[in-house]
């Protein structure tokens, strides 16, 4: 008995077609801020969107488990049709990629946290009192100059993130392993070593590495007064995916502002498209410029998620609304296959991403019209798709564009 | 590359937060009488739950897979959000569980069937004519002053179930195995011998103890008319489940009449409430008792089902009434959480439990509210939680109850 993967039924069955857009709205599903009350989507003046679930199909997502409240990086992973309790992506990869670090495949990440440790080296503040971002940037200096020429044959990069958190980044050759944390998770401890769970040669020579580093580092951090030790999480190599254009035979671009959609989309093989803006109408500009060149096209919204993690319900109302107001100029491009949704619920109402299912509707000419008439979460619940998997998203908007054929005689 | 489990996910992701309340209306979903009719629940009067959908969400659960007609064991294994399909517990087990009878982890449990046989030792009746409950009693009491002390190391123990069924356990070190039946499941042949299709050393020393114990018996019902032989079936040991209250990080209590409810719970991990009377506000005055110390609450009631199996409409409608009654009770205590499901269906038109999928409602303070506004069959085939297996419903409860973090960046 075979296991024959959906990855594998699409790369088989993949053919060429129409243009597939996927507009994705970050933390569009949202809650009623009180019993009775309308969501963000249902509250927003949205006509056209409401034409595009009248005439297309609707329905609601799950992006990781019923239940399961997304992190942006695995519900993205989940919208471009990789399951993210299958492909996992290092937290140290994703924080890379937050910075807009872009990961080779000889890179080892990992996630890096200034601490403070008394004379003895054991830690009393896990977060080195949360110093601020500009601090974090001079440590960061201090740190690359002091280890960047540490090896003969390996690059070091340290990346300021934000407040107490950085980005190491070994690059070279023979890198990777099961690489535990040097975090201890409480004070009153010394930073643990690396060791290797995987028991590989790749895997005790790269903890062999990062234990010199973090050795090297914490010496050069002996006079500070707050940040004089660190630890190490999360380490992790890119993944190697299966590339999406690959399995669906899709030349693809990823057209986004942050930096962490930008590395996600590249890491499953999308080429980033550079604009200038921050708007969804700028983001829109760009899809007409590059339409030529792509079969398929990620765009991503930032902001609708934003306003939600504020708690600011009127103003994910007017993002939502700003990107209905773009809408038409997609149409015009004349796609095979739009899908508009979101990557996970942000309700106001919780200020948090949120388990919540999302709204999602796909149109397309060849779509089978459902009873649904506009677009918002309780509309959704009764549409077409159902309650389904995000991954099945791009292999249902693949077919709506004419892009995959029969499957047995 | 891992693959990572649903229970992996939960123990990975539990936090503390809200109270959880699972109440189980056993055979809850119906059948109209007939055609353009209502079902029993869609019948009955219940103010509070239609309430409770039209604040939260409903929808249709799944408890084995689509068609299949659930037996009360597995149908609660998948509420607990145990894959049936995956973790089975032996019919011996469920027997015994049945009758009260606490399973230990070196218990071996069969049910046992009395038999008709001839001087030849050939089966005429599988079932020795049905005999009454109060002569199973005593052939049960019989074998067991005639085999209970028949081994050193292991202890025996015989107990009536009713008519020609009773139970046989074995406890002592070192039995398991995977071992066939001694049924011929038909007349005119002789009881097989216990074999052993694991090819282990528990197997094998288990088999041959069950076939010493079987001889040992029907020598003792030699002077029967009737029930002078005897069959053993589903031989089988408490399964060793992962635990419910560490995968999800719940401290959980049953409150449940009926003893296999109550043993298919503590098979789960959860703890058994003690209480006297039998009808669901007394039930509910348990709940309020040990509201205090637990954190997840399974309440069992019974009757729903057994009048669906008479084929009574209205007393199973008067018990939905009942059950309605408690609610605003249930609601005082201030779940984060609370679940009102069936096990599987039991329809009075059917007199039988049925595949029919299970009408069930989420209601908490974070749920998103759909467009159902009463509990109903119909209704819930139309709302928020879609049509889904029963298994997700704890995922789902433990979200709303605020009792999940977030998976990922």
């Amino acid at each position: 008995m075979s296991v024959f993967t959906e990855f594998d039924l699409m790369k088989d069955l993949h053919q060429s077609g129409d243009k597939i857009v996927l507009l994705v709205m970050d933390g569009l599903g949202g809650l009623p801020m009180e019993a009775g009350g309308m969501t963000e989507l249902e509250t927003a003046q949205t006509p056209n969107l409401d034409q595009l679930a009248a005439q297309g199909m609707t329905g609601l997502s799950i992006p990781i488990r019923p239940g399961v409240e997304p992190g942006s990086g695995p519900a993205h992973m989940s919208l471009f049709s990789y399951d993210p309790l299958r492909y996992e992506i290092g937290r140290g990869v994703l924080e890379a990629l937050g910075i807009g670090f872009r990961m080779g495949p000889n890179d080892l990440a990992a996630r890096g946290n200034f601490a403070t440790a008394d004379a003895d080296g054991y830690i009393t503040d896990r977060r080195a009192g949360r110093i601020s971002s500009e601090e974090c940037v001079r440590l960061c200096e201090k740190l690359q100059s002091a280890t960047g020429n540490m090896f003969e044959n390996y690059q070091v990069f340290v990346e300021p993130v934000k407040e107490h958190r950085f980005v190491l980044v070994l690059r070279g050759e023979g890198l990777g392993g099961d690489l535990t944390e040097t975090d201890p998770l409480e004070t009153g401890k010394r930073p643990l070593p690396v060791t290797d769970a995987s028991n590989s040669e790749a895997g005790r020579h790269s903890a062999d590495l990062l234990n010199q580093w973090a050795a090297r580092a914490r010496q050069a951090l002996a006079d500070e007064t707050r940040a004089n030790s660190l630890n190490l999480r999360g380490i992790a190599k890119d993944p190697g995916l299966p590339l999406l254009p690959e399995i669906y035979g899709l030349k693809a671009a990823a057209i986004a502002v942050y930096p962490m959609y930008k590395g996600v989309a590249s890491l499953v093989g999308m080429e980033v498209v550079d604009f200038e803006g921050d708007r969804p109408s700028h983001e829109i500009d760009a899809l007409e410029r590059v339409w030529n060149n792509y079969d398929f096209f990620f765009i991503h919204v930032k902001k609708v998620d934003s306003y939600g993690e504020d708690g600011n319900f009127d103003a994910k109302v007017h993002e939502i609304e700003a990107v209905d107001a773009v809408i038409p100029r997609i149409l015009a491009l004349k796609p095979g296959a739009l899908i508009v949704t979101g990557d996970h619920s942000t309700p106001a109402k919780l200020r948090s991403h949120s388990w919540h299912p999302v709204p999602t509707l796909l149109w397309s000419p060849r779509a089978r019209p459902d009873a649904t008439q506009s677009f918002g979460e309780s509309a959704c619940a009764g549409g077409g798709l159902g309650i389904f998997h995000a991954t099945q998203l791009i292999p249902q908007a693949m077919a709506h564009a004419g892009r995959i054929k029969r499957f047995g005689a």
